[in-house]
């Protein structure tokens, strides 16, 4: 099974929010971005995967910053590491007011996908991704303790044996 | 400020999946129910607020029960407790097929939301919970020691002050 | 078969009114709450049935308190009697704005489907429903009225044999 | 205030119906075909009025033809008669396979509109509409009866002072 | 094969604008106005056909009189000239507002669909089309140079054998 | 005003097929894809202008491969020239089956916008664009046949004095 650059799937969406995107104080509904976020997450594993793929958890997501109707978001898919029959797939968020040009950094969050076999509908092995660039190799990295994290939350690994756990603690400040 | 109960607010949401709802596997799409649950959980959280709110981060959140086409959710939310200018609330979602009245519980998830003013848009105090059942009441006490785990995944709660973290990680099993 | 209960099958769908569900005063229109109200209704009858169900018809609706958008509406869908093949099920709509917890009485209809059988597309048996609290227990006995009007509105009826025609015509005044 | 014919404000509606507007058998949900026969019947009104117009009622629709995915309507809405502050629509809906060019009447409704002044909210008077064709004269000297009987369903006229209602009776049943 | 009239597949849709489907500055978006006609170009073709067909092009358009929130479209789509495989469709779009009862001239373009088996997805034969107004004669007419515009434009005709196309870009002012 | 390269305003859209976007066939109907490539088009000469923008025409545009249900589009609109208040966008789309990792050469339009300003509704002077890459020096230069070919069309510029129109027609095959 070939292995794949992060660059080879990397998924790019722009969408412009709608009235009815957004609550009555004209701010974009939390909702509707996770929506978008999930859909781009999904095209971008699906491309690494070459297989269906299902989305099967999303790390805690925080929205700082306000997006008005008007404004346009860019969403930027990336796989950061596979575990076998699953994938990190890690999403970033831009936004901005077109008429400003602007694009400020708003969101990220990452999501976790498994490729499916058509027929038995049972997780297929997935080909692993080669990260090229230094941001690549760092979220490469952070991987393993993302994942032990969603491990314990999930009760099916013990806090003593989540040896990433802390470090991930010390460096989750950013 | 008036205190409310939990019962003054909860909203329960009963859709059924549509094909556009779906990937080419005819499972719902994860990021359909977020958006789903986030509007049950800010209609919820409004009305507790009486005011406009904003949803501010979602916990973790894990898909395990494939939701098809024709299938029916039920999401039901309720206010867990409420932190000066945030308040929590728990999304629960059941689903199942209706031509076999079936509601299995396939997903929960808890939401933050902030109560914004109209005019200056700034956060509002928000009247206090009153939990009345025993599982309000569960969750009630359990909303501490999840709100320390968001401030430490925020950078914003040293893991060392976090002092009802590890029991969060020896009860998350369920 | 197995005869059930209203409570088996009650729907409850919560909606917030958006921007594109109003029309330019900024009221929702008819239609849109026509096809929430199908959707649980549909739902209701297909719980109750364990099949598919399509409408076959829908009583007199009447619109009179304006729902504005940013708005809150409850539906609430009860089967109210069986009659062989089809069965009436009754939705109530409550609306108002979630920033003052409101809601009021806003809508009532009654819907009538029909079970199919999914591969001969014929009506299929519907089990029984039971009554329990005095509010279903008036709906089942008015339900026949209901049943003789829409026969005789459809030309299947003679007035004269339509015995309990002039009772409805006094009682319809709530 | 100017008369209008019939033909003035006459509206027609094509619509192809879409995987996301049928339930599991591919038939269209009633509730989608009333929304369409809604805004039809509001633009129909609203040029009539030349004023914002709001659905006060609809009588009795029933479903008797489905209509499947892939197939077209045409709604077409016609003023029937005006009531001071109110006016009927009549709305017709026809449907078929495009593949054969088919057009079959499928369903007919009478909707209810009131004109309402942008600033006040209030009713407006409406011009009085002129029939023309020998169906619309029909049409409009039948809404009488159909007035009386919404009336009487609404407890706003007593039976007995419901003169056309027997004649209502017999003449329904085309 | 039989022919037909253009009157027998003439399509014609009204829609009212809703705030989604414009810009910021509340004007209809160029793109949902296409849509739109493509819709209504489609069931026209696919009437005349009684086959499924696809798009295969559309012509120049144009976007002069901006379309406002609350106005109401009428699209007219129409027959104009088979050509063995591919038919002609000429979009006719009415805009105005409907508290004036205005219909003010707006666009207009010209579609090309093919028609094809269900089964071989090849393209089928089409019934020819018999114009019977002056209106629909000048179009018939007229399609010749615009069909060797298009083949000039896809590089599948040399201009030296484009005889029509000097009289199309004298006669192209209307 | 300050010029600004293609680079700055391009705009990368990627959307997944959903079964409402496809005819009975299962093909992307030509319409929808028309809304996204003016949506993406809009963005990009939005972040351009920095301004409000409105389509003013889109130039002849085929559709050659069919593009599937769950097949994946990735839309790229660019700055191609500017012409004082209107400037010409090039959009191109690509499509695929994601499980191929598929992103063939789908379609391409000419889109043409005027940025307006948001007081007076009348058109604004636009930045200039600096074409960069070979590809886009290329779209510069040809940008003039193409506007004079629309003014042609339109009936605002004689055949005669349209000097490039000739070597359009010859170079218009790829």
């Amino acid at each position: 099974m070939k292995e794949k650059t992060v660059a080879e799937s990397r998924t790019v969406m722009t969408e412009m929010i709608m009235p009815n995107d957004a609550n009555p104080l004209g701010n974009l509904m939390g909702g509707y971005l996770m929506r978008w976020m999930d859909i781009a997450g999904g095209i971008c594993a699906s491309r690494h995967c070459e297989a269906h793929v299902v989305t099967v958890s999303v790390d805690h997501v925080s929205f700082k910053r306000p997006i008005k109707v008007g404004h346009v978001i860019t969403i930027t898919a990336s796989v950061t590491r596979v575990f076998n029959t699953s994938l990190e797939v890690f999403i970033q968020v831009e936004s901005g007011n077109p008429m400003r040009n602007e694009r400020h950094l708003s969101n990220h969050a990452y999501f976790t996908f498994v490729a499916l076999d058509d027929v038995t509908q049972r997780p297929l092995q997935i080909p692993r991704v080669v990260p090229e660039t230094e941001d690549e190799q760092r979220l490469y990295e952070s991987a393993i303790r993302r994942r032990e994290l969603r491990l314990v939350l999930a009760g099916r690994l013990e806090v003593d044996d989540a040896h990433e756990i802390k470090s991930l603690f010390r460096d989750a400040k950013a």
